[in-house]
C-alpha cells in the first residue's frame, strides 16, 4: 500500500537543463517528486483518469496529473477530501498534481454564472444549487484538496471580445494579488494565469503584470477556446517573450501533438487536456501518423496493434480488430485501452522531445514529427 | 508481448490430489496450463472480462475463464476469431479458456427461438437476424473459437415443468453423442452436460447416460435459474453421486460464496458466474462478511478499504469514501474497482477451499465462512 509522506517538504524548484533556440528541458521539483518537463499531464477531473487505474498510469510513466476543484468542490467537497487526507492519499496518486482554480468551469457554466468584483456566483451543473467562489475561497478549496501546484483563481474572458477583454484581465490581476496574498500553505506552488483573449497588447499588458507579482510559475490560460490556431501560437510567442525565463510555463487545456510541439518551439514547459481520454471514449485513438477511429469497419481482420512503434500496453498486447469487436460491442475496455495508447502517446512525445532539446536537434525532430502527422495513411481512416 | 503457444500439447487431464469428504482439490491440466480446483472462473462474455484487462486478471492470480459461444459467433463471429489466431490470441487470455455452447442463451431468448430435433432457430438479440445451431454447427464454432474446455450443445429446459423437462432430457442426450461425434480437434476437452430441472430421477437418469458416453468432464446445468436453494443442493449431491470420480465436475452460472462452499462440499470443482462483475456494475462489494453498496452514504467519510483482509489491489489502495465517490460521480473506474475485489474475492476463496481440503480442515473452514457471511455487521448494508 501506498504511503503519504508525512512531511511534505517545501522543496518547489524549477531547473532549466538545456535550451534550444525557445525550446526548454528542465526539472520541476515539487513536494509529490520531479517532472521531467517539458510534460503532458492527463486529467482526472472527477479525482480519476476516466477508465484508467493509478497503476496503469504509473506504468505508462505518467509524471503529474491535473484534477478540477470545480467538480472537486462539488463531488465529493474539498472538506470530505481533506479529511480523506488530501487529493493524493484520495485518489492514490503518489506523485505530483496540479489543481486548476475552477475558473474556467465557472466561466464556462454562461448563463449558470454572475461576476462580480468580489467573486463568481454560480448554478451546479450537477443540481443547480447556489455557490460563490472569490479569489480567497478558490485559494482556500486548492489548499484543502492539497495538489503540488495550485492556480490563481481567473477570469475566461471571451476571446474575441476585446471590451470585455479589459475589463476581465483588469479584474484578473487583482485577484491574482488576491490569491497569493490569501494563500498559507508553504507546500504548494500557486501559478499565475495570462489572459488577454487574442489580443497582442492585451497579452504582453498581462504578462508583464504577473511577471512582477513573482509567482514561483505562469499559465498562458484561455486559449484553444475557438481562436484560430495562428492567434493561439502568436499569442503564447508574445507571453513567453515577457515571462520569466527561469519559471515553468504552463499551456492550459491544450494537448494535440501539434500543439505539443509548437508550444514547445514557444518555449511552453507544460500541458495539460482531456482530449487523450475524450477521444478514447470516441473510440478514436492518436498516433503519431493521425488519428484512427477503431469503430471503423476496415479494421476488423486488421491484426496490426494501434502503432507498430508505439510501447504501451495496449499496442504491446492488442490488435486493431480486438480494439474495432470492443468498440462495437460497447465494451467498457475499450475505453480503457485506448485511453492507455492515447496518453502513452502523448506522455511518450513530451520525453522524446525533451531528449530532442537536450541533444540540440529539436528542429530536426518536429520536422521529422510533423511531417509524419501530416502523411496521408491509406489504411488509417 | 505474450505469444501463443506454437504447438499447444494435447495435455488434458485431471489429477485428484486431495478429498475431504465429498470435497476434492484437484489439478486440471490443459494446453494453455494448469487449474487448481476447485477453482472460480470470471465470465468474458464478449471476449472481455467486462472492465478489466487481462493484465489485471492475471494480477488476481485467474486461471480460467469463461467465454460465451453464443456472444461470440454473433459478434465478432467465429471466423474473425479463428482468422485472428483464436480467442486466446484474440483477446490476450495466455491461460485456460472454457466456452460453453450457447445453448443457455439461444433457451434464453424465449419467444426469439424454436426447437426442433436436429437443432434451434433463434433470432439475434442485437438485430433480429435470423440463425441456428445444432450440436454439430455448435460444435464447429467452438472449435474455431479454440478454448481449451468446450461444452456440448445441449437444451437448458424451464427446471420445474417435468413433462417438457423429460423431452429435453432426451433430446439433450442425443445432442451430446452428436456432440462427441462432431469433434475434431485433440487440443480441446469436450464437457457433457447434465440436466434434467429439480426432479431427482431426471438428474440420475441424465448422469447416468452421461457417465456412459465418457466425456473428459461433466457439467451440472439448468440450475440457479428459480429453483430453491434446497432443491439446487440436492441436484447436485444425487447428479455427483454417479458421475465418475475421476473427472472433473463443474457447476454451471453459480458463483455466491455460499454456492461455492456448499457445491465444493457436494463434490464440485469448477464455477463460473456473471455475479461478481454485473455486482460490480451496480455498485455492490462481496466481502466474506456479506455485501456493500458503495453508494450508500454512509461510506461518504470511510477511510477503511471494502475489506481490510482481501489482499487485492482495491483494497491495498483505496477508501471506501474514494469508491463511493467514484459510484457517486457515476466514473468508470468504479466498475473496474470493483470487478478486481469481487473476482478476487471468489477466486481467493476457491483456493483457501482448496487448501483446507488438503489439510482436511474443510469442515472447519467452511463454518467459519459461513458464520462470517451470516453475521449482521452493522455499518454495512
Amino acid at each position: 500500500m501506498w504511503n503519504t509522506p508525512e512531511k511534505p517538504q517545501d522543496n518547489f524548484s524549477f531547473e532549466l537543463i538545456a535550451e534550444d533556440g525557445d525550446a526548454r528541458a528542465g526539472i520541476l521539483r515539487t513536494p509529490h517528486g520531479e517532472i521531467r518537463t517539458p510534460i503532458f499531464m492527463p486529467v482526472g477531473t472527477q479525482a480519476t483518469v476516466k477508465a484508467v487505474t493509478p497503476a496503469q498510469l504509473e506504468e505508462i510513466r505518467v509524471q503529474i496529473l491535473l484534477s478540477n476543484t470545480y467538480h472537486l468542490y462539488l463531488r465529493p467537497g474539498a472538506d470530505t477530501v481533506a479529511a480523506m487526507g488530501g487529493l493524493h492519499r484520495f485518489m492514490q496518486w503518489p506523485k505530483p498534481i496540479l489543481t486548476d482554480s475552477g475558473g474556467f468551469q465557472v466561466f464556462s457554466l454562461g448563463p449558470l454564472r454572475r461576476i462580480d468584483e468580489d467573486g463568481v456566483t454560480f448554478k451546479s451543473h450537477i443540481d443547480g444549487s447556489t455557490h460563490r467562489f472569490t479569489p480567497e475561497s478558490a485559494i482556500a478549496i486548492e489548499e484543502k484538496l492539497g495538489a503540488d501546484i495550485i492556480m490563481a483563481f481567473d477570469e475566461c474572458s471571451d476571446p474575441l471580445d476585446k471590451t470585455y477583454a479589459i475589463q476581465a484581465l483588469e479584474r484578473t490581476h487583482r485577484w491574482a494579488e488576491r490569491c497569493l496574498k490569501a494563500k498559507t500553505r508553504p507546500d504548494q506552488a500557486l501559478f499565475g494565469i495570462v489572459q488577454g483573449g487574442i489580443f497582442e497588447d492585451l497579452r504582453q499588458a498581462s504578462a508583464r503584470r504577473l511577471s512582477s507579482l513573482d509567482f514561483p510559475g505562469y499559465a498562458i490560460g484561455g486559449l484553444s477556446v475557438g481562436e484560430s490556431k495562428m492567434d493561439m501560437l502568436k499569442s503564447i510567442e508574445v507571453v513567453n517573450g515577457i515571462l520569466p525565463r527561469q519559471k515553468p510555463r504552463y499551456l492550459m487545456g491544450v494537448g494535440t501533438p501539434f500543439d505539443l510541439l509548437e508550444g514547445i518551439r514557444r518555449g511552453v514547459d507544460m500541458f495539460d487536456c482531456v482530449l487523450p481520454t475524450r477521444l478514447a471514449r470516441h473510440h478514436a485513438a492518436q498516433t503519431m501518423c493521425g488519428r484512427l477511429n477503431l469503430a471503423n469497419s476496415a479494421f476488423s481482420l486488421d491484426e496490426r496493434p494501434i502503432d507498430e512503434k508505439c510501447g504501451c500496453y495496449t499496442c504491446a498486447h492488442f490488435s486493431r480488430a480486438y480494439l474495432r469487436h470492443l468498440v462495437v460491442a460497447k465494451e467498457m475496455l475499450a475505453a480503457t485501452l485506448l485511453s492507455i495508447h492515447n496518453i502513452y502517446t502523448l506522455v511518450e512525445l513530451s520525453q522524446q522531445i525533451r531528449q530532442s532539446i537536450i541533444e540540440k536537434r529539436f528542429n530536426e525532430f518536429s520536422s521529422h514529427v510533423l511531417t509524419n502527422l501530416n502523411l496521408n495513411v491509406s489504411d488509417q481512416s
